[in-house]
C-alpha cells in the first residue's frame, strides 16, 4: 500500500459502510475515523457534538435559511461571522479532515471526505450501497425497528446525505465516476468487501 | 466461481472495458462475448451486421422516428411487423444475450446485458469507466486519432450509449445502484480490475 494514502468511504444507510471501513483500517493496521470526526469538530467550534450530528446532514440550499442562521453564533466561539450553522459546521469538519489526512494513511467514512480531499491529498474513494430491502433488514435488526419505521429511516437519511452531498460537492452522490470503486455489499457480504478493498488498495 | 454465473460489463468508450472483460473470461475460462452478439443477432434477423452494428446505439425515442421506420422490413424476413428497426435490432440482441447465457457461464460486454438477464440469470454486473482525459489518450494512441477528434468521438459514443441504455431499461447508465462493482479502469489500471473482478467472482 502506499504512503499517506486516504481511503474514503461513502454509504448509503444500512449499507454496512461503516463496519467495511472499520474492518478495511483494522486490516491495514491504519486509523478510522467515522463519528470521531464529529467530536474533533466540537473541540474545535465549541458546538456540542450532538449539536453538530444533528447539523451536518442539513443542507443551507434555502435563502431564507441562510438568512435566519446567518448570524447565530454560539457565544462568539466561531469567527466565521456570516456563514450559517450549518456551513460552519461543514467548514469545522473539512478542517478535521484535512487534519487527519495530513497525519497519514487512515480510513474516513462519509463527509463528502473525497472531496474535501481532492485536491491536496492521494485517495483511494470508495462507495458501497446495497438493495433497499436488504438494508431495511440490517436496521430493523440492528436497531429492533419495525419494517415500516425502517423503511421510513433509510429513505430519510439517504435523502439528507444525497442533497448534503450534492450541495456542497456538486457532485452527483454514488454516481460511478466520482469513485474509483463501488461495491454492493449486499450482493458480496461485508467480509468479501473489506477484502476486495484491501487487495486492490494494496494494487495501487 | 458458482456455476452458470454471466458475468456483464457495461463501459464508458475509451475504459478498456473490452479489453477487461477478454482477460477477465480468459481467466475464468469462460466464453467472451461483445460484437459477437451482432454477427449472431446479424444471422437471426437477415440484417447485415455493420447495419446492426450501426442500429444498436440509436433511440427510437422520437414518435415521429418510430412512425418512419416502424414498418420498414428488409424482404419480410423479420416478423416482429409494427417495430422500428431500432427496436427489432435490440429485441434480436436480446434474444441471442439469452441464449448464449442459457448456454453457461460467460462475460458479455454491453448490450444492455444486466438488464436483460436480471429476471432469469445469476449476474455479476460491473461498469468501467475512467477519467475523460485518461479515455481520450486511450483512443487517440490505439485508432491515430488527433486529441480533438478522439475526445468528439469519446463524447459522442457515451452519449449514444448513455441514451440507448436509459431508453431501454429505464436505469442510470453508470449509476452504482444499477451494479454489483464498478471499476475506475484508469486509477486502477487493466490488470488490476481484471484481477480485481475474477477475485470477487471467486468469493460468491
Amino acid at each position: 500500500m502506499k504512503q499517506n494514502l486516504i481511503i474514503t468511504i461513502g454509504r448509503e444507510y444500512g449499507s454496512g459502510g461503516r463496519e467495511i471501513g472499520e474492518k478495511v483500517a483494522s486490516a491495514l493496521n491504519i486509523p478510522y475515523y467515522d463519528r470521531k470526526i464529529i467530536d474533533m469538530a466540537a473541540q474545535k467550534t465549541g458546538f456540542h457534538a450532538d449539536f453538530i450530528a444533528n447539523e451536518e446532514h442539513r443542507v443551507t440550499g434555502s435563502f431564507l435559511f441562510n438568512i435566519a442562521t446567518g448570524g447565530y453564533l454560539l457565544g462568539g466561539m466561531n469567527p466565521q461571522m456570516g456563514l450559517s450553522l450549518t456551513d460552519q459546521v461543514y467548514h469545522a469538519e473539512c478542517d478535521v479532515i484535512k487534519k487527519v489526512a495530513s497525519e497519514g494513511s487512515c480510513v474516513i467514512v462519509g463527509r463528502c471526505a473525497d472531496y474535501v480531499l481532492r485536491e491536496d491529498f492521494t485517495c483511494f474513494n470508495i462507495f458501497i450501497h446495497a438493495a433497499f430491502d436488504h438494508r431495511c433488514e440490517r436496521i430493523m435488526a440492528e436497531y429492533s425497528l419495525s419494517r415500516d419505521k425502517a423503511a421510513e429511516t433509510v429513505r430519510k437519511t439517504d435523502k439528507n446525505r444525497t442533497r448534503h452531498y450534492q450541495y456542497y460537492t456538486n457532485r452527483g452522490w454514488g454516481a460511478a465516476e466520482n469513485y474509483d470503486m463501488t461495491l454492493d455489499s449486499g450482493r458480496l457480504g461485508i467480509d468479501s468487501c473489506v477484502r476486495i478493498i484491501t487487495d486492490a488498495v494494496n494494487m495501487l
